[in-house]
């Protein structure tokens, strides 16, 4: 398994400010919101009132009703409440569905540049990603071609990311009724990591947010598996919560998997959560989600200026995946450059894949803009000076 | 994967509860006392003070200090932090553990009784648990003989347990030594689940609480890779956690899993689990191992007394694992006759293993005296009436 490289410059990049370095850390993938207050409230109450036991390992009744209810109001999607099972975080809805679909030597395809814990999960089921080298003309998403190019005889199926890491791009939904096309044609799985829904900032080619619904891979595919979080935008990491959407007949299995592999998701985030989806909370939520557009506003115009190459605009997530100017270095030691130079932490692209990845590194703006600006400042100095 | 009955009995039990039945359960798993007052106000002030972040992938610095010194005051062992992982529950400790020893195809030994997840794991990593038979007279503990004679060149190790699950059991120490030796011998990795430590009624064989100290299958290999959990004896079920202890030079690879299938642990539950080591915390605790005691004082002869085969005392944990008595169904139709004619809910041997399992049932006494003692009169009238 290769070295997750973000959470080695995390590590530099705190050991710098525990010497009184003031470093501004562009490459956590955390947002610097805390966790809404009424989300916080319930889960008082929750503790108060001692509901500390075991749940059902699918998840409360009353959240796993809350998600149908959000399926229906946020997204027009009407969602048998057996087919949501609760997770201990994306990360446990992604290890219910690799345990499920993946046996020792079958593959899933996915885009490079792509999120590295979800090719990593293959590798600790025995099973591998096959990452395809995508490009800044199509978004880096997958595109059906690539998928009929890249299929084999021990492909179960595609994972796709949208809004993606670390691109933050989304993929329209006309693109995704083609791709899974393509999946269905082949018999094969529509894997949908849906983590970075919400925090979306463009109605880009019909996806996310355009109109009053967000576009979920269940549109193109009812039968798609779809893992969402609780981390990003209803902004509770720590809590490990999130959740998957399964076709019912694969509903039995998962339940057994759930109790065997996790017991249950943590008792006190899932009484949390269900305030999450309460008018106050989405309220909180919906404002971050203008600073965080605010933020992008600034920092992508602002990074182009001073070499960076950003193909498009990203539409979501709160992530810019730039390439590095050229004459410069190469993505690791230029991230340990910035770090230790100009004390600027950024993640070098080869966390996420090979293609292009020595030139790319991602900035992460889940950081206030007065923090951004003092970045910017700091890299546009160290470009002047080299 | 073969089905987790006991969820079915639960699911059954309350279902009849919810029809107004007064079932009393036996089946359960999880202690009956809510988790110790400063666990809870510790989890109060994390909250109330927004620790709701990622954490470090291996846990807390905090919480791993406090688990070292736990080895050293309660088992008089000097542990590493970098060997201690934080986990999401003794699952998520098994979980990694799993990840890291076995590939396809690969096996544990394993004693048949047992726990079922610690099997099914095996199968979620296609891999596999060799259950080898054990009986009443090694209080079905694995035996050194029985290890050298199952081991086969897929196997990598053996996965014991102490307390046991289903019987209550502790190994003696003198007897894990032998078994250890014959697991070294075959280069092989002791995996030793210790989730039901501090939950000891008995000094036998000069296991667990012989003398001050507790014993831990670290005194008899320390590359054992252990298992534990804050849910039982720290009455912290819901807030999923627990910790591993690993070789040293399985640290770095071990993290890169974390962090990859995890993230983190639940930060909350990470900062209230720092006051579980607390002496007003170990003091609740300690109180609750006394009432345990008494419950199985009374549940064990009372029912040796309506015909049900007990061949030892169980050491601790909070399960009887019964024979039922000659003339009675087997132990599915058994314990359903139970739940829906007698209000009783207990779990079937067969969610244990094959070995016997028709003939044998487990009674957990993680409920009041009072409703053990209406249990029993309803077995008694149950057996007297047929």
């Amino acid at each position: 398994m290769a070295p997750f490289r973000v959470m080695k410059v995390l590590r530099r990049a705190n050991e710098l400010s525990a010497q009184g370095l003031d470093v501004v850390h562009m490459e956590v993938g955390e947002p610097d919101f805390p966790t809404p207050a009424p989300i916080i409230r319930a889960g008082a109450r929750a503790l108060s009132a001692g509901q500390l036991k075991y749940t059902d390992a699918r998840g409360l009744g009353t959240l796993r009703e809350a998600i149908a209810r959000y399926y229906q109001t946020d997204y027009g999607l009407d969602i048998d409440e057996r087919r949501i099972f609760v997770t201990v975080g994306g990360s446990g809805a992604l290890l219910l569905t690799t345990a499920l679909l993946m046996d020792p030597g079958d593959n899933l395809l996915m885009s490079d540049p792509g999120y590295p814990c979800n090719r990593h999960f293959m590798t600790a089921f025995a099973s591998s990603s096959q990452l395809v080298p995508t490009t800044a003309e199509n978004r880096f998403h997958l595109t059906p071609q690539q998928v009929t190019e890249n299929w084999n005889p021990r492909t179960r199926g595609v994972l796709l990311a949208s809004p993606a890491n670390p691109t933050g791009n989304v993929m329209a939904d006309s693109a995704m009724h083609q791709l899974m096309k393509v999946v269905s044609a082949h018999d094969g799985y529509l894997v949908s990591d849906e983590i970075y829904h919400g925090l979306v900032y463009e109605p880009r080619g019909g996806g996310v947010h355009s109109g009053d619904l967000k576009y979920s891979a269940l549109h193109a595919d009812p039968n798609a598996f779809v893992v969402n979080s609780f981390s990003k935008y209803f902004g509770m990491t720590g809590w490990r919560l999130g959740w998957l959407i399964a076709p019912l007949d694969a509903a039995d299995d998962l339940e057994k998997l759930a109790q065997n592999l996790f017991i249950c998701p943590p008792t006190l985030s899932q009484h949390a959560a269900v305030a999450a989806f309460s008018a106050p909370a989405r309220e909180i939520m919906e404002r971050q989600r203008e600073e965080f557009r605010r933020r992008r506003d600034y920092l992508v115009p602002a990074l182009r200026d001073i070499g960076f190459d950003i193909h498009d605009m990203p539409d979501g997530a709160f992530y810019v995946y730039a390439g590095i100017p050229e004459g410069y270095k190469d993505s690791e030691p230029f991230t340990e450059w910035l770090l230790e130079e100009h004390h600027v932490a950024v993640t070098p692209g080869t966390d996420f894949g090979r293609h292009l990845a020595n030139r790319k590194v991602r900035f992460s703006y889940a950081q206030p803009l007065p923090r951004l600006s003092m970045a910017v400042d700091r890299l546009s100095q160290a470009m002047r000076g080299q």
